[in-house]
C-alpha cells in the first residue's frame, strides 16, 4: 500500500486501511476490501485476492491520466475474517462497522488461553484510529466463491446478491470418567458417544432440512485409551440463507441437546459464539456487477454466499455487495485451494469498472424503480 | 525398598524390583507386584495398591521371629502398565515376561514424540538389569476391583481366576477439508462425520455382542470451527472375556470399516496397538486366595478381571493369580476412585497368607487332581 502512495492508517482492531484521494476532496471514499487472515492450513486466494485486486485497481485509476476520480478510493484489510483464534468470525469489519464494541473485541480470550488485545500489540498492529473512522460512499469485495456453482455452470462472475445466515455455538457435553474395561455398557456416562450421536444427528438434520451443519472441532477428555471420555468439547456450525429455517435448526438442535442429556445420562450446556442473520446485497451495485461483467464478454449470474464475508458487515455501514469468480473443484479452506489467472483477471477487471462508476459521483447503483 | 532392606534393581525397561532373600537361599522367588504409573486425571488406588501392599506383607513377615520363609520374596513396580503416553500398556511386565523385545519397546514413540527409551535415561529409570532377570516362583497381584461386582455383592475379596482379551487399534479416517459455508452436504467427505458414526456403530455393536468398546481418545484436524475435518484419528479398546468374541467384533469392526469408507467416500486405516488374549489364571493359586479369605472370615467369589493387569503377563512366566478387594461405585480412573481401609487390609491379609504358603515351599498351589 505504501508503494502505491497511499495513506495507510491502522484502528484499534488491527484493520489496515489505505487511502487515497487524488483529488483532496475528503469525501467519503468507495472501499474495496477483505482480510489476508488464513484459516489452519488454508490456501492462498481466500481473502487476499480481495485486497490485492483492490491494490491492483487503484494502481490502474491512478495510470489513467486525466480520468481522475471525484471520490477518494480506500482499500481494507479486516483484522480476523476466519475467526479461527478468536471468536466472532468477522470480527475486524463487525467492529468497524459498530456490531461490537472495540473494548469487548480486543478483550477476547483465543482458543490458546491468549487476549486479542495483547496479541495485536504484540504483532504491532494495535492501531490508534477509531474503528469506522473512515464511513464509505460504497463498499465492493472481490472474493473467490469458495463453492462449485460457477465452475460447474461455466461462468465467469458471480454477481452477489445476498448471503446466507450462520450460526456457531460451542457445545460441552460432561459424563463421567470410568475404566473401559471394567464399566459395563449399560452403566456408562459416555460424554464420546453422546458427542458421536450429536454429528450424527446434525449431519441427518441438515441433509433433510436443506441447510449446512458442519462439526470442525471436537475433543475429548482427559484423551486417554482406556478411559471413558468424562467431557466432549465440540463447536457447531449451521448456515442457511433463509432466516426462519436458520431459526428452525437451531431451535431442533436445542431440543436435541435436552433428549440427548437425558437418554445418555450427561449433562449438556451451549454457549453462542456467533450469530448472523442472512444478509440481502445492495440492488444497484449487484446490477452494476451484472453490467460490467456483460461489458466485458464475460458470463455472469446473480448468486447466494454460501461463506460469511466483510461484505456483510460493511453492508451495515453503506451500499454494498460482492463480485465472485470460480474456485477450482470448489475446494477452499485447503491448500488445493485454487483459481484460474485469467478468472482472477477478470474479477479485477469487473472490479475496476464498478469502482469507477462508484467513484465518478454517480448515483446509479441505488435501487431503480 | 530401601528402607525395607530390599536389594533393589532396575532392568533395562524401568521395572523396579525388590527383593528379600533372608535365607541367602537364591533359588527363585515369591513375587508379589503391580505398578505406580496411571492414567491422566487417575485415582490413588490404581497399581499403587499392590506394590504398598506387598511391602507391607515383606515387612510383616520380616517381623515374624522363626518364621523365616524358605524361598526369597520379591516385589516389583512395572514400568508403563497404563500406556497413556506409549503403547501396549502392560508393557514392563510384558517385556519382563519375554513378550517384547526390550530394544521394540525402548524404541516406542509416544503420543507426543517423545521415545521410552530416552524418556527413561533422563528420569534415571533406564536400568542395567536384563528385563527377566530374576525368575519367579509364583506371581500374586493385588489390585483395586475398579468395576461394581464385589461392592454390589456386598463381598470383600475377589479371587480373580481369569481376565478379558483386549484389542487396541487406532483407527485414522481421511476425507477432505472443505469450507463449511459453501460446501453441500451432499458433497462432502467428512472425516469428522464418519467417525461419528463409527463410534455410534461400536456403542451399539458392543451391547448387543455384550462386549466393551471404548473411544477414549478422538481428534479432527484441521480442528477449525469452519472447516469440514479433513482427517479424524481414534483410538478404539475392545474387551471380551471370550476370546471366539473378541475376534469375532474384530472382524466385525473391519467389515465395518470397508463399509464406512465406501458409504462416505473416506479413506479408512486401522492400526493394532496392543491386542492380547483372554488369560486363564492358575488354579491352585486361586484356590489358596478362596481358602486364606475364608480362613480369616472374609466373603470371597471367583471373578473374571475387566481391566489388563500385569500378572496377565507374568502368567506366561510362572504360576500367577490376583486378588481384588471392592471400588467404590465401581469407579476407577477418576480421581473419586476408592476403597475402604477395612478392604485394603483384608486384601493385604490374603496376600500376606497366600504369599506365606508359596514362600515356604510348599507346591500346593497346583492344579489339584
Amino acid at each position: 500500500m505504501r508503494e502505491a502512495e497511499l495513506a495507510v492508517r491502522v484502528d484499534r482492531i488491527g484493520n489496515l486501511i489505505g487511502l487515497w484521494d487524488p483529488a483532496g476532496s475528503g469525501s467519503r471514499p468507495v472501499m474495496m476490501g477483505s482480510h489476508i487472515d488464513t484459516v489452519i492450513d488454508a490456501g492462498a486466494y481466500d481473502g487476499c485476492t480481495g485486497v490485492l485486486a483492490g491494490l491492483s485497481v487503484i494502481e490502474a485509476l491512478r495510470d489513467e491520466a486525466g480520468r481522475m476520480p471525484t471520490r477518494p478510493l480506500a482499500l481494507a484489510a479486516f483484522t480476523n475474517e476466519e475467526g479461527v483464534r478468536y471468536a466472532p468470525d468477522m470480527m475486524g469489519s463487525l467492529v468497524y462497522a459498530g456490531g461490537l464494541p472495540v473494548e469487548a473485541a480486543l478483550a477476547t480470550v483465543g482458543t490458546d488461553g491468549t487476549v486479542l488485545g495483547e496479541e495485536l500489540a504484540r504483532i504491532g498492529y494495535a492501531g490508534p484510529e477509531a474503528p469506522g473512522f473512515l464511513r464509505p460512499h460504497a463498499y465492493v469485495e472481490l472474493h473467490v466463491e469458495q463453492g462449485p456453482v460457477l465452475e460447474r455452470e461455466g461462468i465467469a462472475i458471480g454477481a452477489v446478491e445476498d448471503l446466507q445466515g450462520i450460526s456457531w455455538q460451542e457445545v460441552t457435553i460432561d459424563g463421567t470418567a470410568n475404566h473401559a474395561g471394567t464399566t459395563p455398557m449399560a452403566l456408562r456416562r459416555d460424554a464420546g458417544v453422546a458427542a458421536a450421536l450429536l454429528v450424527a444427528w446434525l449431519r441427518e438434520r441438515a441433509r433433510t432440512g436443506g441447510s449446512l451443519a458442519t462439526i470442525g472441532r471436537l475433543r475429548l477428555e482427559p484423551d486417554a485409551i482406556n478411559v471413558i471420555p468424562a467431557r466432549a468439547i465440540l463447536t457447531i456450525d449451521l448456515r442457511d440463507p433463509d432466516a426462519a429455517r436458520l431459526s428452525g435448526f437451531e431451535a431442533d438442535l436445542a431440543a436435541r441437546l435436552d433428549v440427548l442429556a437425558r437418554e445418555e445420562e450427561v449433562t449438556v450446556t451451549a454457549r453462542r459464539l456467533a450469530r448472523f442473520d442472512p444478509v440481502t446485497f445492495d440492488a444497484g451495485i449487484v446490477r452494476a456487477i451484472e453490467a460490467a461483467a456483460r461489458a466485458r464478454g464475460l458470463s455472469v449470474r446473480r448468486m447466494t454466499s454460501g461463506a460469511g464475508h466483510d461484505a456483510q458487515m460493511m453492508a451495515r455501514l453503506c451500499p454494498a455487495a460482492m463480485i465472485f469468480v470460480p474456485s477450482i473443484g470448489g475446494i477452499s479452506h485447503n491448500p488445493a485451494e485454487r483459481t484460474l489467472d485469467v478468472d482472477l483477471v477478470a474479477g479485477a477487471e469487473v472490479l475496476l469498472d464498478v469502482v469507477r462508476g462508484l467513484s465518478v459521483g454517480r448515483s446509479s447503483f441505488s435501487p431503480a424503480p
